[in-house]
């Protein structure tokens, strides 16, 4: 069961809406708020994704689906919630003024955890009158199927609200990966924003399109990230002899001329238009609703297929596919 | 069927003995030059996987293998060979020699193709009789289920080698990229050193230990990079407005003060022991063999499941999963 009943999202876009769809479909309720007039509409397409999805886990009846009403104020939103999700654009003075209106309307110990992909919390919770239930809870499109969440603490985030925000994001089928020390940007996409920029020069200097960068991954070590992470992999690379061997033996290529990190490439109008018209060709076939569908699908086929190979306990993808089994099904 | 009946490979590695692997799951006959009086033994374990991997691709009646003969010299092994694998340690004076004694005892048209993962094609070509013949082919492991394969003409390199080369390797079910531009390390692995340098800054800086680091990749990012790519992946998270709009809200992000990538970390004995035994607490009651073992059972679970869900035409890993599945089939 979740460990809480009822929850505020403030702000309704992509990452808000992929909260929205994981709670309910925990059978939480969810209060909602967001400006944009056609929120409603874009929280539904995302929703239809999600039922999709979750119809794909099971053939068995549906848990209920939570509630969901949106709400003309902040303070609508969050005054009864258990848990309150702000996803509202990277602005950093903009969060902190939503911050304000939140705690003038909750209780002073509800847990406020931010979606930020990069913000520090320390900075995010610097004006708040009861940071320490403030944490960094940095979700993975697409929200109701990919299991990590980052927790990150600020100076002044409690223990206690790092573990409670364990609890419920396990609760709802997650893997909380608790962050170790606060950086910007955290792990996940430091990780990816390196990748980012070597492919911008793959480009942009013409040795590859966008659809080739994207096949080298797909065909290739994308394969193997589904299941094994950066370190694993080179551990079974070093064969026999195990990580110590891998290191001796791959880390001179370090000091090889081989990318261009040192420099950042200048995303100017020329390199905006090579890339978005090579990823027109690639993809234009497809609306982003049907890439979604795709994707979804593919992602519950990868979930099904992990599921019979653990590498240990407690290391599966597949437990995080059994949780989403269960909350797929109706309860008792 | 295969393209060709017989080929050589020259260095039994991890990576040669993939090749065996492949080619002989493919009814090739392969002849093998090693000079490791252990090759024949790390040989027939990837044997092993591979055999088992195919087993478990089809209930059906398996294919006829190739046979493997393990030769005393490299001229025994390439001279009656259609398809000439070079996958001796990576350096580039060794490996100009084992091309002189390939030429010595080869036809002058028969395709030789390097699996380097970074020496440029003009390079290791520079010295040979036939150079217009030689490429590089480098593959992913474990190179039997991987499907991509990275082509990568030298400044000698015939237009028809590169088209023969592209032939064969995707009779044998591989992905062949060809890679537009000769550049050291090619695509993938300047993408994984990027994603690489990163990670080793989050081991030595205390921000995640190697298992945070394979958690964020594999529970996160690694399960859309199985199907989708960099650039697809963007594409989508642009939402409605696609690509340019993906472009237009992230590129700011490049100026931000995320990565270390300006600098790279001193693989010192230090980080390599924080990195070795932080692999030992994570995978250490893993054997390599079991570790591979499980990759491969993965691997065979994703291939499946991405079967049935197209991107549209020629862009599916399920043609590739559909071509293993033939092979690990007996013909007629």
């Amino acid at each position: 069961m979740a460990v809480i009943a009822r929850a505020a999202i403030v702000g309704g876009g992509v990452i808000g809406a992929g909260w929205i769809a994981r709670l309910v479909e925990n059978g939480i309720d969810v209060y909602v708020y967001d400006p944009d007039p056609d929120a409603i509409r874009k929280v539904e397409a995302v929703l239809e994704n999600s039922r999709h999805a979750y119809a794909k886990l099971t053939n068995g009846p549906r848990h209920r689906e939570g509630h969901i009403r949106f709400c003309e104020t902040v303070s609508a939103a969050v005054s009864s919630a258990e848990l309150i999700v702000e996803s509202v654009p990277e602005r950093l003075d903009l969060k902190r003024s939503v911050y304000a209106e939140i705690e003038a309307a909750s209780g002073e110990d509800v847990l406020i955890a931010s979606s930020t992909s990069g913000i520090m919390p320390s900075d995010l919770q610097s004006d708040m009158a009861h940071p320490e239930r403030f944490l960094v809870a940095h979700p993975f499109n697409p929200v109701y199927l990919l299991p990590l969440v980052e927790l990150v603490a600020g100076r002044a985030t409690s223990p206690g609200s790092i573990e409670l925000a364990r609890e419920i994001y396990h609760s709802l089928g997650m893997h909380p990966l608790i962050v170790k020390k606060e950086i910007e940007a955290f792990i996940a996409d430091r990780l990816l924003e390196a990748v980012w920029r070597e492919a911008l020069w793959l480009v942009k200097d013409g040795v590859a399109t966008t659809q080739d960068v994207d096949d080298a991954v797909r065909y290739g070590f994308g394969l193997r990230w589904a299941q094994m992470g950066v370190f694993d992999t080179y551990r079974v690379a070093g064969g026999e002899p195990g990580m110590r061997h891998f290191l001796a033996q791959f880390g001179p290529c370090l000091k090889w001329p081989w990318t261009k990190l040192m420099d950042v490439p200048d995303l100017d109008d020329e390199l905006v238009e090579l890339i978005a018209s090579q990823s027109d060709e690639q993809s234009g076939h497809l609306g982003i609703r049907e890439m979604e569908r795709i994707r979804d699908d593919n992602l519950i086929a990868i979930l099904h297929g992990l599921r019979d190979n653990d590498w240990g306990a407690g290391r599966t993808l597949g437990e995080h596919e059994e949780r989403l089994l269960e909350l797929s099904k109706a309860p008792g």
